[in-house]
């Protein structure tokens, strides 16, 4: 069994991590940490978690943490970076599901996330974490920096295409809309019932965090650096995110459907729907699916990807445990195969 | 493993038997019916069960019925009825969602449903299938009438305090709250997102079906009939039943509380909190738990039992699946041991 | 014209009564304060007053208040009672939304709001705006007291009853349910939509601050003092009140259509349905209007009356401009002529 | 007083019509026809409208709405056809809110259609409603064919970048997305609460009716023909659009602020926010406002406008009044100066 411990398990990200792991076959959780709720039982907090967890909120302490195999965080930006390098000393290994080694460059990370990075040298090692994208090299990594959940279901929509040399790589443009738990469990107006639900707008018009991490991870397949815009919305729900990228095809001789259904055949977690289809965010609610279409309207040169995931599972969580099977050598998919209730 | 089958598939209570027997360890799906979508994939009407499922609809055909260790039917009132005798002639248990054998009383039956029942003669030997009150009955059950969502939350509150005697039975009162799917997935104007998100009322409010289904579940273990009032409201919401029941106490000295805790103590789906908590329908979505809560409002003589559950899971699917591990002696949280995924 | 201010216009009672005011056409406004968000435009922070309103805040200068002819009070419990004392020397009327000047019994007061009162020598003079009960008085107030958005429904409803002598008031039960703009516009993770979307539960189930002033207004009414259980629930929804009220008839010839149709045949804002109707949240949105019905389940002897109402309208804003309206001698209803929009 | 007629109000622009009309301070109601609830009180249907409306239902008799001033049809598309020429030649007026005057082309309104034109020989004369593009051919207009709601949001975000000449009009992209009540009020499972809520998805992605419309549209004003992508999504609310419209610009020097700021000016019902502000939905509900925001993320070539508009009311009904104002000579807002309740 694998000892697993989370930091920061009060925000949405970490609720999920505990559902998740709690079923999971080859994970005991040790530690679970919350510094403002420590003492009380998990499930006081969570009363969902009632009969399915006896752990209580610990402190996070450096001894504790270090008693285990891996350690994900579900903290704000931040946070890791001034706990990790102590972890990986003690050869634990670690998922940070926040930001803070996701941007390979310090100054650019810096910009965006608004503080210094208190340990640019490990930023080389911290594996990216888009299984789809790095396999390979997750299975050897100490530092997994888990994707955001935007990026997740872009890069993945955009992948075969630029990959491929197909799309006028300049000029991408991601319309996302995410469900409003994307913005996570904090007390704040803005994420009231009463102010976003029966309403939706775009944010962050200026930039959103999520733009060079998108960027970042496209360059790495991409013959030229690509120009994005990446637009994102709030809706009126508590999860899901749905993606419509649209590019300019410069090839317009390949079978895209074909091109999609083969680029993703061999993935457990990516779900090529059949043509004319259109995912919505529901059917994969709760679960780690990522659901693709792909059409040219009117049969124009404009290419359209449609993605939906759940932003905290694909988005968040999910991937994270996917990762750290991969790290562990388990079966990618274990404690991964849930169904989305209906309706 | 038991080869099982349902008939009407198509609906929420049909959706929700997929989604749990697809991943029973103990059952074989064999045949889910439609006669509207036959020969299409089931994954084809319901992408949340892509890569799960292979399995097409097919006719409701006796001869395929008959090779199954167990039905369900998840179909309106009135046509179980009609295919239910054959089916137990030729050995096959059934457990049926809708409300044709829940009712002992053929008459009362045909007031409330508007029609003749079809096989009055079985009703007698039909079992109620309330696990927390008819358990060991269900064990020898070949056929199994499964409660109705309210009935289900309104009984299991009302039990410990009808059973002991503790309160006044002549006026019972049961204000629920119910999420849109109790409705079904039918075409009908009056349960669109646009009538009844951002709204709620009181609705049936000259009688609802369900009230002769609870009065006889608890007259069997009332000293005296119960004089109930049941009035059902339409949630803006999916999924969830909040029931606030309320009596008068005729002895005050006993400790509701651990009346309650002590009740309940064994059963693996029924949950009491804490005094002073109060049940919130998330924590058990999609999950088989019904949670109550009790309390005296000011120290009075009024007792409010406050209880919330899955209309869908512990108030139809989830209750049959565990009707039918009950009914084959397999463990009775076998396939059930779910968590709501929260937020 | 007269002259109003607004004192605390930053929360969703005082967005409503921008709304209403904007529009009166005996209205001028003359100040909208807010210490937080002072030199702004109201329009900056409601962008749908863009276009109908050119004030920014104010702090809530003494000075600036006094040259008001009625000052609203939209602020915190607490607030209000530490500048009244001054504005009314001054001849200015004041209409407080809070429930700062509601309950009669100083020490009951405080006992429910957890604090002192800051001027308990007015708590006599205090009219209590009910307008269906208090009319005549309010004519004259100088303080008005508005009601609590439970409070309305819940006496508007049992009114007709209790006033009759028709039910036992020793066990009157109010089974009530809101949308979360009840909680008021903070920061708050309770009322996020993460955590309140697609769920409802009651709460507040040891008692809420609405239950003495709700018995106290039935108790003016009443032959002995009544005894109530209120039980409030959250709805997952923004604006609405549904209030189901249980009591036992202790006089059953009377037709109770009739009598509450008559009770309120020349009230503007309260409108008795037909026998059978059930009013729903949705078709008074947005409008002062209360809907009620009256039914006697089964024939029984038990009473149910169906009240609904927006709470940030009847229940709170639109109840003040109404008793404004009362107190200057203004038509009742003008300034509140609107339709609730539906779907 | 205009003698008004609406021709299917069952439906939800028939009820926005109706609130909007009633409250008209220049227009008599006349005659609301339904053929299935002709007979009832309109405020049967509509609750809302208890005190504010005293007719029942009619049938569509052609002499009663030959004795009206100006018939609205808010029915079905194939509908208002086959009545409006015997309408024309009474000297009545007519709007028409559904498609069936949008189209100049017969031809090509067939195709997406699916029927023939009744009458043909009209649609030149028709004038197409949106006032900002063609407020002085509505002024002599007798048959108004008002815009379809995602057409007018799309229309007036690309406008001053189209007729300056501003963008590469090869390449538009207009990611929409709708409330459900966009789908309008029919027995329909595909709108359920219960299959929209709490999901998204981007539907009809190959081809959506609205596309030949708003071409049709931007090539009026456009150098040369259009190439749009227009990709529709289904929001988890009742109400709203929200438009996020992409284009390359060919000439990167005009401030795009000042040139949609001038654009609008006069324009009552188009409101341009400040720089850097982005609509939400819920501003402008219930109200025939549209707000739009323009920018250029990154400082790049691609210019990103937003829209956020009340699909019932500035996308149909609201509109359809500020034709009427201006087809009747009228002050342009009248009845229509309405402020959205938040929350």
């Amino acid at each position: 069994m694998i000892k697993a411990g989370i930091v920061g398990a009060t925000g949405y990200t970490g609720q999920e991590l505990l559902r998740l792991l709690i079923k999971h076959p080859q994970v005991s959780l040790q530690a679970i940490t919350s510094r403002g709720e420590a003492g009380k039982p998990v499930a006081s907090l969570f009363p969902n978690l009632r009969g399915h967890l006896e752990l209580n909120f610990v402190v996070p302490e450096p001894a504790l943490l270090k008693s285990c195999d891996v350690v994900f965080f579900a903290t704000p930006n931040g946070t890791a970076m001034t706990m990790v390098p102590e972890l990986l000393e003690s050869g634990v290994k670690v998922v940070d599901l926040s930001a803070d080694f996701r941007i390979k460059d310090a100054a650019l990370w810096s910009q965006w996330y608004g503080m210094e990075h208190a340990c640019p040298e490990l930023l080389d090692e911290a594996v990216y974490g888009l299984p789809e994208l790095n396999r390979e090299a997750t299975r050897k990594a100490r530092i997994l920096a888990n994707p955001g959940c935007y990026p997740t279901a872009v890069q993945l929509g955009f992948l075969p295409l630029v990959k491929n040399n197909l799309v006028d790589t300049d000029r991408l443009i991601a319309d996302c809309k995410s469900g409003v738990s994307g913005a996570g469990r904090k007390a704040d107006i803005g994420i009231l019932l009463c102010e976003t639900s029966e309403s939706m707008k775009a944010y962050s018009i200026n930039g959103h965090r999520h733009l060079p991490e998108i960027s970042q991870g496209l360059n790495t397949v991409s013959a030229k650096k690509v120009g994005l815009t990446f637009m994102p919305h709030l809706m009126p729900m508590i999860r899901g995110i749905q993606a419509s990228l649209y590019a300019t095809l410069i090839n317009q001789n390949t079978d895209l459907q074909s091109l999609f259904e083969d680029f993703y055949k061999d993935e457990p977690f990516v779900d090529v729907l059949e043509q004319g289809l259109s995912p919505d965010t529901r059917s994969v609610r709760g679960t780690n699916k990522l659901q693709l279409a792909v059409c040219r309207p009117q049969g124009g040169d404009t290419v359209v990807v449609l993605a939906a995931e759940d932003n905290l599972v694909k988005g968040a969580a999910g991937q994270a445990v996917q990762n750290m099977n991969i790290m562990f050598g388990l079966t990618e998919i274990m404690g991964l195969e849930l169904i989305a209730a209906l309706p």
